[in-house]
């Protein structure tokens, strides 16, 4: 087999076969095959798309090619999910609790934040004493008695995918759909779940920033699922303005607690109320969707949710109080209010822009080194769509000094319009996708 | 300026600027940018091509990245020749000669053969004592002398071509019409030409197996020309067959002494005077191509053609007699005959496979360190299109043993069919290409 035949069989828009699939990757990650013949392969999928049956080797080629996570030493079904990124998303800190309630197993690994999108270990850790880095054994042991634990990710984990997306990232290959479905459901895989929920964020704040481009990635990610026996399904959500009304780190887990006691940003409880049902009706504890969203209502009502988080708190060494009094929850010391400079409608509030604010802030990194502030952030008094009067306060922003705060500010009143007219909101979760 | 920009800007299927070209090639050339980066771009010039001044710019900046010969110590139009390789293919010997005869300047610098295509440097080395390896001063003296000089590639000639053709023909871009046709142009670009005559060869034996393909690779380079103003005119020609009646480095000299005498094979004859006339058009010899015939018509029954050719030789060291006297070649001397195995035509000869085995015998090269054998080769007594009777001889293959005779008869029997109906062959050019 070779390289070269690869390459000008998939340029020719033919399909690679298994085997095909399996010597590129494997030669790529060992070293044996050169950065510019995968980069050359990578271009002409660009161009020619890979059918289900690729990406589906192509998934779990790169699933395979580090340390895969067994999970089946916990009995149940293990749900993950995953969201494409989005600012103010602290969902995976809400749903998890609710699911895990309603005895689907949760045993998750998350991310940092990166850029303008924050990531859920950097969230935890604004709890105190709460540890992210745990021990195989101990992971597993916690989620065997909790139902749910949510640690950072460790590892060797699909070591093929860092390499290949490294290479993207420099050739201009990474708007690929199966390319981006593949390397996202690979790492999902390795990590060892049996069903996988994937909220596919849509607008000014998400990489996909249209409907249709949204639906395809959704597609071909459920499409790959079902391509490699995971059962998926993929919300496709806003992601126009922020989601709910915090941003920030230590703000993020209080506004958790607040969902999980029942209150909160309709918009957020909407979304989680979708994202926590379909967790349970993947996690094949509710034969319908409608069934499932009542589970959702009382896990949240009986107060059942919000102790399973404060259990997996304390599981994982953290102050478990906080939980259950999130005002605990100590803000930075600076603080600036933003204002309506007219009476209006907030028409418009870019997440993107207000995240990259919250990084000015000191709550998110411009590089993988910088250090977070876990008490920085954005409380939102308002969002896109409510009216305001002149000289209302629309924002709250904090950080560890004034002059943070006045950066935070600058960047932040670049995402807001205040405009005569009211401006349509569009509905928070746009599409439901399910395999055949 | 940043080469994941051009990338991503010929990707999505913009034009590249004259700059970033330069960018791109120069900073190849000089080891700036890697290999993976330039792979992928070639791959989207693959599939999204290239505009007229993109490979304009392209031409230019390959032509400009090494040496350039400057001929412009020799006086009147230098006309350089191109074929894009043919088996049989002896033209350069035949026309050099007669343009020269006519007035054109020709300065040439030719090839060695690889694979089954031969190279006229090979061929003309079959001459006792004759010179292709000569200094750029003593070479530019013989074209003022005689009008006529044909050496081998010296110098650095368009690094950047020949680094981009080595990573092209690893990625499978290779067949890419912008990169084919501007990497043709560009060495004769820096070897000097004022004008440029391109015999785009179709059929078995050529690269473009098409006309359809073959047009657009004449049309491609015509409009390269006309780009960096060059006089360029192409002439698509037949390959299905082999050209002319003999195959092999002696063989072929020999055949081109027979032709500029005004003797042998119709077809190649009919070839020679269209190459030569339009050499001697675009030399500015004749302001239209029906003059431009009747001058090499002259030329030939004059005997000034092969006196040419004779001075050629001398001048370059050669033992001028094997000209007047070509039968003072020797061919090798072991030899086989095959003949016709049944009545009736000859419904095929292949012509890569006659190459093929051609370099069985001993007259090409496998790999570039193989010795040629200067008498080997094939003298082809009937060809496409022939009738035969049963035991009627075909070809004689002459090799320094029996042994490599017998393979090449292998060879050539596998290049060779007789059926009982006459194939049609069509005609020896097929169109010419000239710019508006």
């Amino acid at each position: 087999m070779r390289m070269y035949d690869i390459i000008h069989k998939k340029r020719e828009g033919g399909e690679l076969s298994e085997e095909e699939i399996r010597f590129f990757v494997q030669g790529y990650t060992q070293g044996e095959i050169p950065d510019y013949q995968v980069s050359a392969l990578l271009m002409a999928i660009f161009f020619q798309g890979m059918t289900r049956r690729e990406t589906g080797a192509l998934t779990l080629e790169m699933a395979n090619s580090g340390d895969r996570v067994d999970l089946s030493s916990i009995p149940g079904v293990k749900v993950d999910k995953h969201s494409t990124g989005g600012v103010g998303d602290k969902t995976s800190l809400i749903l998890g609790p609710i699911a895990a309630a309603c005895g689907v197993k949760i045993a998750k690994m998350s991310g940092r934040g990166l850029g303008h999108t924050g990531g859920t270990v950097d969230k935890l850790e604004s709890i105190p004493g709460l540890r992210t880095a745990i021990p195989r054994e101990e992971f597993f042991d916690i989620v065997r008695k909790t139902g749910l634990a949510i640690i950072g990710q460790s590892g060797n984990l699909c070591p093929a995918d860092k390499k290949l997306y490294a290479l993207r990232d420099v050739t201009a290959t990474v708007e690929s759909l199966p390319l981006i479905a593949s390397s996202i459901m690979s790492k999902k895989i390795a990590a060892g779940a049996d069903a996988i929920l994937l909220d596919v964020k849509m607008g000014s704040g998400a990489f996909m920033k249209t409907l249709e481009d949204s639906r395809a990635l959704a597609k071909e990610m459920v499409r790959i699922g079902e391509q490699v026996g995971r059962r998926t399904v993929a919300l496709i959500t806003d992601m126009d303005m922020p989601l709910g009304r915090n941003i920030g780190n230590a703000l993020e887990v209080q506004e958790a607690c607040q969902v999980l006691s029942g209150k909160g940003d309709h918009r957020l409880r909407a979304l989680c109320l979708e994202l926590a049902a379909n967790m349970i009706y993947l996690g094949g504890q509710a034969s319908e969707m409608a069934s499932a969203r009542v589970q959702v209502v009382d896990a949240v009502r009986s107060g059942q949710a919000l102790e399973k988080l404060r259990q997996m708190v304390e599981a994982q060494g953290g102050d478990g109080s906080y939980i259950q009094h999130p005002e605990k929850f100590q803000v930075s010391p600076a603080c600036v209010e933003v204002t309506a400079p007219a009476k209006g409608f907030i028409t418009r509030l870019d997440a993107e822009e207000c995240g990259l604010a919250a990084v000015e802030l000191g709550a998110g990194r411009e590089t993988k080194d910088s250090v977070i502030d876990a008490g920085a952030g954005i409380v939102l008094l308002k969002n896109k769509g409510d009216s305001v009067e002149q000289g209302e306060p629309i924002a709250r922003l904090y950080a560890q000094t004034q002059e943070l705060c006045q950066r935070g500010q600058e960047r932040f009143l670049s995402a807001l319009e205040v405009g005569s007219h009211a401006p349509d909101v569009g509905p928070m979760i746009l599409e439901r996708v399910e395999g055949e």
